[in-house]
């Protein structure tokens, strides 16, 4: 094996799979290189941050994928630099591995526009954690307004702001609305679920603003339809424990998710290349770092024009779309023969759902929206699932959600059972007003 | 419904659940208090630990199991106390619950024998969380020797402890003999995972020692035939982050796992009532509380003499007869008729499996063994999953790991992943030895 040509692929996210995956028989040795142990099928994450499927349902361990590509070593490591002269990448406890040819698909991260300090308070949805800590909130919100005797402090608990009405936000939104008025209301006895406020806020003129008007416009009165109060052309303005300022008006809310930027992996810096305002590397027409012909940036960490001067989207299609680009331009240098020209990125269409009936398609002029593209999406994302089993899984969770109306993962697990930072004064009061309270009902 | 008989249940595990659920139609209002979201179905635990199950599989929130009976409300609260006198419950968070008749099924947990300082390095397995750290170590263990470059260092990844060899002992010991049989051979280019040495210790004479000594024997030897090396008779005298001591003996060890011993909550201490050496209240034929007829403690945390002498044993079927007796009890006490006579524990039998094939079963004389126990285990433990989903969703994560001989819930999560402490030194090298070794394969 030492004498063949070794790629090194950090990232096991979509680019990153695609690329591995499509040079099985090629005369190349791979070490993939990610920092965790699963691919995460984050089109779906949502439904883990809101209880529909499980962790094991969206995500993947990367070395069952290559169990069978003996050319194929996975090593869970922190990727912390590049030495582009060395031709070698530094890993995390010291160690370095050395590389032929290098691709960086290192993916992005949520981003608070120069606001960290709001990052406890609105979490992110990017890892299975994310997905987890949002899942606990979420389910704990519900549990505390249940305990609660203040009836302000009641509202707060049982006021769900999204920040950012892009697909995630949309989803998000959606599906919290529907616990709270189709799964929940039975089973709490002295708080009525269906009072539950969910808000999306949108700083830009419209929400899911990545489709045409008539689409956004059918989202935005499909949310309504749920229950959402949507707020477009408004920034947020500050997130505390206590609530959300959107504008100039705080809105009391325990319970915040953040669905509006994301900042790019630090590729660039580590190649000292020139980066985009959200910290994508700025690659070359093949994708290559600028005078770097063996360094390759994908995915959500790379910048790439289309011709008409737009971004290429971070979406997973087009990180898949650069990933197999490179496995042709690979084969290709390895065989001696030219390359294949400049990648080009094709729309493959548009896909946001809205609560478990309603989504919305977009793919150039053609338009689909309502029940039927919900279910055409759902079928697109089952089959799109890595792994056998993953697939029978979500559509069997899918399934039982549809069909019953229940939830199947409604866990609250780590340490904090009842995090004490965001309780600020007993929420059960004397046994006689809880008492008289039951006795109202 | 405020002038109903108030009965307050504290814990949500198979005595309170059986209790709660047989009362349907009682003229009784219940309030069921647990500090977690979720009835854990313990015996199942370990398969979680173990990668086989998903945490959603064996935990169902317990709201959602009385979500059609408006009598009972569900509260996620922690109680810290018991004032008999006042007859109210005391809450974490400073408010009371008042009762009219209280019974304390708070369960147990795992103990060190005095040696607290053990639990950093072998963590017990009582809670989802548990469970999900105890899959990390292992799964990390695995993933760290595959980086190390130094041979002593990678046999101390690669042996894995479980001290105790009760029924979760040997199963956790089982499984784990599997994964690295079977699951992970295929996936790992630097190291052999039939290198294993997973190790089952124990102080007593023998394993399984609720069990016959011909079916304890022929336990042994199913477990010796799947590679663990099974000690008896030597106890584990320390605990560290480099590995056990067994009697004189230093293994080295980065995975130990605790199946030893239990605690049980500390109702006895609330109650101010006698307690064994195990911390369990020692309760009245009746299950009542000595000198406080309206409080009864059930489960884990109660000792229960049987007619020969012995103790109820601390399983799930004792839990579920007592919370069953005390719906009998308080169905008389509230129709004012005599009470049914002192609770007697019926044994339905013991039941241990050891990995994929086989299991032991013993009632009275009727002992069964091998493969056609392992069937009958695994439907009785579907047919007692809580919920008509759960129930499928384990038997088509069994299904499919028994037909592929995969595991589903590989996920190394939560936010270590690698944890600085364990490793001591830079686990990898210089990139030639990466590559000699890759190269010698």
């Amino acid at each position: 094996m030492e004498s063949l040509h070794h790629l090194v692929v950090v990232g096991g996210g979509f680019g990153g799979l695609q690329l591995v995956n499509a040079l099985r028989g090629a005369p190349v040795r791979i070490t993939l290189i990610d920092r965790r142990n699963h691919h995460l099928f984050q089109p779906l994450l949502y439904q883990v941050a809101t209880t529909v499927l499980a962790t094991s349902e969206v995500a993947w361990p990367i070395r069952h994928l290559y169990r069978n590509r003996a050319e194929v070593t996975t090593l869970l490591d922190q990727v912390v630099g590049v030495d582009p002269a060395a031709k070698t990448v530094s890993l995390a406890d010291g160690g370095s591995v050395a590389y032929d040819t290098l691709v960086l698909a290192t993916g992005a991260t949520h981003a608070y526009f120069g606001h960290d300090e709001w990052e406890p308070f609105a979490p992110g949805l990017k890892t299975l954690e994310d997905a987890t800590t949002i899942r606990r909130r979420l389910l704990l919100a519900f549990e505390r307004a249940e305990l609660a005797t203040d009836a302000a402090e009641r509202a707060a608990l049982l006021t769900f702001v999204i920040i950012g009405a892009g697909p995630t936000g949309v989803e998000l939104a959606g599906i919290i609305a529907e616990l709270a008025q189709r799964t929940l209301p039975d089973e709490f006895r002295h708080i009525d679920t269906r009072q539950t406020k969910v808000m999306l806020v949108e700083a830009g003129p419209r929400i899911l603003a990545g489709f045409s008007e008539p689409l956004s416009d059918y989202a935005r009165r499909s949310l309504e339809k749920l229950g959402v109060e949507v707020r477009t052309g408004v920034p947020v303005t500050s997130c505390t424990a206590d609530g959300v300022t959107i504008g100039d008006v705080f809105v009391p809310a325990r319970t915040i998710v953040w669905a509006a930027g994301v900042q790019a992996s630090p590729a660039a810096r580590w190649l000292g290349i020139p980066a985009d305002r959200a910290g994508r590397a700025i690659v070359s027409p093949d994708l290559s770092a600028p005078g770097l012909p063996d360094v390759f940036v994908i995915g959500d960490t790379a910048a790439v024009m289309q011709e008409d001067g737009k971004p290429v989207p971070g979406i997973a299609p087009a990180a898949k779309q650069q990933g197999a680009y490179l496995v042709r331009l690979i084969r290709a240098r390895l065989a001696g023969k030219p390359s294949p020209g400049p990648f080009r990125y094709r729309h493959q269409g548009s896909l946001a759902t809205i609560g478990r009936r309603a989504a919305i398609i977009e793919l150039g002029r053609f338009r689909l929206k309502g029940a039927f593209a919900w279910w055409l999406w759902g079928i697109a994302h089952i089959y799109f699932l890595i792994g056998t089993r993953s697939r029978f899984a979500v559509a069997w969770s899918w399934l039982w959600t549809f069909l019953s109306g229940q939830h199947s993962a409604r866990l609250i697990t780590q340490k904090e059972t009842i995090p004490q930072r965001e309780i600020g004064k007993p929420v059960v009061g004397d046994t006689a007003s809880r008492d008289r309270e039951a006795a109202t009902k």
